[in-house]
């Protein structure tokens, strides 16, 4: 197999023409394949080390009735951030680089925007600019572009910009950076009749565009951050649903632990993360009795993928941000944490990804 | 069997004896038992009526692949509302009998509230002046009773309650006055790969408690009145959640259908209910493509159960009000109106209710 991270290595048509003919973000959003058993020994992408036993072994402890560790099937809930857990999250969130490409329609559509902070810089282009927006900024951003309109235009919206959109590294989309050895996890976990939930920082609806066509995780089990709704009556007496520019549930931190309580009304026996913003999800699901499994993901390979921090001395990034403190938190805890560079043997999916394992 | 709403019929001992052999409200939420296969014919206590064949038409039209409205497994998604739709309304909501019922504790820890309305009321235990409560003050007293202690704590005291809790009318455990006919029809959907949800104006983690044990239903699969939780530390640095006074989600009227949207994120093609609160929900099953299923059960059986409206004459409610405009929506939408009276051969299960069963 060639390297993955080399654009080189991919044939753009094959992948152009697989997406033709199994158009990953269109309704049906589920593949049964995404449930498949798996063959063979599980998580053949990791390396033999520490968290690869560590995974297998709680399987195998929460899984064998003749074990004091043993939990009930219906018990086994697992939890997942998205963004640098199961798929790339830089140099910028995926969300937000669709928000910010929304920006021009917006503004054709309310054109008093045009002159206003943050969106006349937006509109400028200016890409330095763009990155030093603040996180207010981005929020403002968020809210304008991705509410306003109903359910339903919403999600074609994004399954049609999903389509065409490319990372800038690979030159891929995005639902392609997946993660091969988190995709074995899911599957691993599944196949012990664990129920596999994303809870992300991201926006709710739009990971549930892709999340069971790439992860096999179907709408319900997906809790993020998430706007209110409101009901009305469409010209035809149609109901429909209209997002509103009104928060939720803020998904992130403390919020994840909350999230969870309110979508899945149960503590984890599985977290993983990969950032502050995992912290509390990962303390909550440590406090519960029994055996309980919490992992973290190290960005630290700049070859394969990225190398941030700022734990163990990696570059400080504004996304998805490992700091020395949450490091030392983990190894007192016995989190564990993996090593991008050295527990797993591949990075990305092969080239044909998407077909016949997801 | 002896006619189930004559309080004589029903063996005290064996009720309670059952009970403490097989507690239906103590940890594991879950009984195994209560997803397993119907054997024999399904729906039973249904009499061979139009709701009955329509329920069954309805599962063959969605799960025979050879038929243009064939539903995939993983769409398959059947919600029920619960108080009047799975088990007993009358004469007050259990949630709000239990929220009356903790007043004088709370108030033992908040003494300033003696003195003062709704709660003076609740105390001087005037039953006729406590029904004429209004809305907003049953609210007030349910967000003062029901949150501003942890979610360990609310499961444990609303647990114990329930335990010992009794319906005025039958002397039995709210949990046990549960719709037989309705069982049924849960175990008949799962039986053919729907995910039954409950979508409740009650409260969610109230809801919670009971409804794996009693419908087969767990926590993520309830969604609810909804009130945010705050995450916190204890004095042994153990992290906790505490309800709070305010309110994320109005599981009511349109409520519903939001709540559909945040929880589930997905159309239902079954919706079950029995009010003007579930009105939108069965709008929004209807407005979907394909096969859809809406029912709602009209409660006209005073001698079984309850008789009350005010659709079709029946006396009017304060309680799961079914007007008569709801009737006409329905039946020029061709939504299925259950006769409690007529359709149903049983209202109740047997009298060894909740034993192999559910």
């Amino acid at each position: 197999m060639k390297p993955i991270n080399d654009p080189s290595g991919v044939d753009r048509r094959v992948l152009l023409s697989t997406l033709a003919l199994a158009p990953v973000l269109s309704a049906p959003l589920f593949s049964a394949s995404a449930l498949a058993q798996t063959p063979g020994e599980p998580l053949p992408s990791w390396n033999d080390t520490a968290p690869k036993q560590a995974i297998l072994e709680f399987v195998r402890a929460t899984t064998d009735q003749s074990r004091p560790t043993y939990v009930p099937p219906e018990e086994r809930i697992a939890v997942f951030d998205q963004d640098g857990t199961l798929w790339v999250e830089h140099p910028m969130y995926t969300q937000v680089v669709y928000a910010l490409e929304r920006v021009p329609a917006v503004v054709a559509q309310q054109p008093e925007l045009k002159d206003v902070e943050p969106f006349k810089t937006v509109l400028s282009g200016n890409r330095e600019a763009m990155a030093r927006l603040s996180m207010s900024e981005l929020e403002k951003i968020l809210a304008v572009t991705l509410t306003g309109m109903s359910v339903d235009e919403f999600n074609a919206e994004a399954r049609k910009w999903l389509e065409t959109a490319r990372h800038p590294r690979w030159n891929r989309p995005y639902t392609e950076l997946v993660y091969q050895p988190m995709l074995e996890v899911l599957r691993h976990m599944r196949d012990n009749g664990f129920k596999t939930y994303i809870v992300t920082g991201g926006g709710q609806d739009f990971v549930r565009i892709y999340a069971a066509k790439i992860y096999g995780i179907l709408p319900e089990q997906v809790v993020g951050t998430a706007a209110g709704t409101k009901y009305g009556y469409g010209k035809d007496g149609k109901p429909f649903l209209t997002k509103e520019p009104k928060l939720l549930l803020n998904d992130n931190d403390a919020g994840k632990v909350e999230g969870i309580h309110l979508m899945i009304g149960r503590r984890p026996y599985v977290a993983f993360g990969n950032s502050t913003g995992d912290r509390e999800m990962l303390e909550w699901t440590d406090a519960g009795n029994g055996a309980r499994l919490m992992l973290l993901v190290l960005h630290d390979d700049d070859a394969r993928e990225y190398a941030y921090g700022p734990a163990q001395g990696l570059p400080d990034s504004k996304v998805g941000t490992f700091t020395q403190a949450l490091y030392d938190e983990a190894k007192q805890n016995g989190w564990m944490v993996i090593s991008m560079k050295y527990d797993w043997k591949d990075v990305f999916p092969p080239d044909t990804v998407g077909r016949g394992t997801r």
